[in-house]
C-alpha cells in the first residue's frame, strides 16, 4: 500500500468552517498527528489511531508523520486554521529537507482552511479588504528586533496588520512592546480587532482605538487585527462594523 | 419575513473547497448577487434567482443586494477565494456606509472563504509559511506610487509576499514594473511562484527564480507569490517544494 501525507487546516473552530476535502482525507486516514486540541476535534472511529502531542514539538511530530507515511500509513498532520500559516506545513518541510532522501518523493499534500485571520476579519467587517501584512508576533522563533522592525515597516507601507501569538503565557510582555511601537508609529486612533476563539461557543470580538488598546484585552486564542489609517467604523445598535475601502485616494 | 444578506467566499473553484457554511447559506437563498464567472457556480433551482453583473460594477451590485435584503429577500453575494481579501465585502460595507440609514442595521454576515493566496501556497508548499504581505498590483483603485512604496517597504520588511490582480488586460504594463522594482529591491534569486486557476481542472504551477519571471507568465487568473530571502526549494523529481521556514536568525 502507497503511504501519503496530508497536512490539513480545520479552520478556525466551527465545523461548519472545515473543507469537504479535508474531512474526505480525515476519512480516508489510518493516522492523524497534531497538537492535542487540535486533534481533539477529530471524530473516533475503528481503524482510525490518534497522535497527539504537546506544544513546540512540532519538527518531532513532523518527522513522525512522515515516517509513518513512508512506512505505508495515510497520516493526515491537522493545524487549526490554515497548515501555511504559522503551522505545521512549514515544519514538515523542514523535517522532509532534513530528513532521508526518500521523504522527498513521499506523496505529500496540503489542504488549505480558513485561517482565524480570515474568520476573525469576516465577524468584524472586511477590515483586510485593502493591503495587509500577517505577522507572527511571538519571538520564540525570531529576535524581537525583527518583529519590531517589521511593525514598523509595516505602518510606514499602510497595510492593515494581523497578528497570531499576540501574548504567550511565556512571554507576555512581547505585545505590550509591541502596542507601544504601533501607538507611536501610527501616531492615531486607528481600530484594533481582538478576536477571540473565533467561530467557537468563547467566541469574543471587541473592538476599540488603538491607544485604548491593553495587552491584557489578548491572550493565546486571540486574533489581533489592527487597521490601516483608511479603515473604517460603521456604528450602529449591535458590534460596529470595521472594513477598509477598496481604494486609496491620490 | 425578515431579509438577510450573507458575503459567501466560495474558494478558489473546486467545490471540495466550498465550506458546509457557503453551502448552507446558498441552500436558504432567495438571491445569488454577483460576477458573472462566480455566479454561474451556483446551482439553479426553484426559488433562486441569480443576479449576475459584470466586472468592475461592484457597487451597484452592492447597492442592489442590500435593497433586496432590506425588502425580505435571503439575500448570498458571492465572491470567489474569501470575500474579505481583495473582494465583495469592502464594496458592500463601502455601499452601507453611504446608503440609507437603515442599512446599518441589517443582519450581514460575512461567510469566509479559501483564499487564492492560501489555496496558491497550499499547492506549492508552504511560502507563507513566515511573515507575509498580501498586495493588490491592480492600480484601477489606487496610484501606482503606492503599489511600488509598499513594494520596496515588503522587500525591506522580508516579507513573502502574495500579489492579486498582478496583470490585467486594461494596464499590463504594471506588472512588468512591479517585477523590475522587486528586481531591483531584492537583488537575489528567491523563487517566484505562478499559480493559475488554482484547484480547477486548468491550474497551473510555475516555480521561477525572480531573475527569470517575466509579466507573460501571470494572465487575469494567477495569483502570484514572491518568497522571502528565507525561502527555500527543496528539488524532487516531481514539482519542487517550495517554503519559508517558521525560524528567522538572530
Amino acid at each position: 500500500m502507497r503511504g501519503w501525507l496530508a497536512i490539513a487546516g480545520l479552520g478556525p473552530g466551527s465545523e461548519a468552517l472545515v473543507t469537504p476535502e479535508v474531512t474526505a482525507a480525515l476519512a480516508e486516514a489510518t493516522d492523524v498527528v497534531g497538537y492535542i486540541p487540535y486533534v481533539a476535534r477529530v471524530a473516533r472511529r475503528e481503524g482510525l489511531t490518534l497522535h497527539a502531542s504537546d506544544n513546540r514539538v512540532e519538527l518531532d511530530r513532523a518527522a513522525h508523520a512522515l515516517a509513518m507515511a513512508a512506512a505505508g500509513r495515510r497520516v493526515v498532520v491537522v493545524s487549526s486554521g490554515d497548515p501555511g500559516v504559522f503551522a505545521m506545513a512549514s515544519a514538515v518541510f523542514e523535517a522532509v529537507e532534513a530528513g532521508p532522501e526518500p521523504w522527498r518523493d513521499l506523496d505529500i499534500r496540503v489542504l488549505p482552511g480558513i485561517s482565524a485571520m480570515l474568520a476573525a476579519a469576516a465577524r468584524a467587517g472586511a477590515p483586510l479588504g485593502h493591503d495587509f501584512c500577517a505577522i507572527n508576533l511571538s519571538d520564540n522563533l525570531k529576535p524581537w528586533a525583527l518583529v519590531e522592525k517589521r511593525l514598523r515597516l509595516a505602518v510606514e507601507a499602510d497595510f492593515a496588520m494581523a497578528f497570531y501569538n499576540p501574548r504567550s503565557k511565556a512571554r507576555p510582555e512581547g505585545f505590550a512592546r509591541a502596542l507601544g511601537v504601533l501607538r507611536d508609529a501610527c501616531g492615531d486612533d486607528r481600530p484594533v480587532i481582538f478576536a477571540r476563539a473565533v467561530t467557537t461557543p468563547e467566541e469574543a470580538i471587541r473592538v476599540v482605538p488603538l491607544p485604548e488598546a491593553r495587552p491584557e484585552m489578548a491572550d493565546m486564542r486571540t486574533l489581533v487585527i489592527v487597521g490601516s489609517s483608511l479603515t473604517r467604523i460603521i456604528a450602529r445598535d449591535g458590534a460596529p462594523i470595521v472594513y477598509t475601502p477598496r481604494s486609496a485616494p491620490e
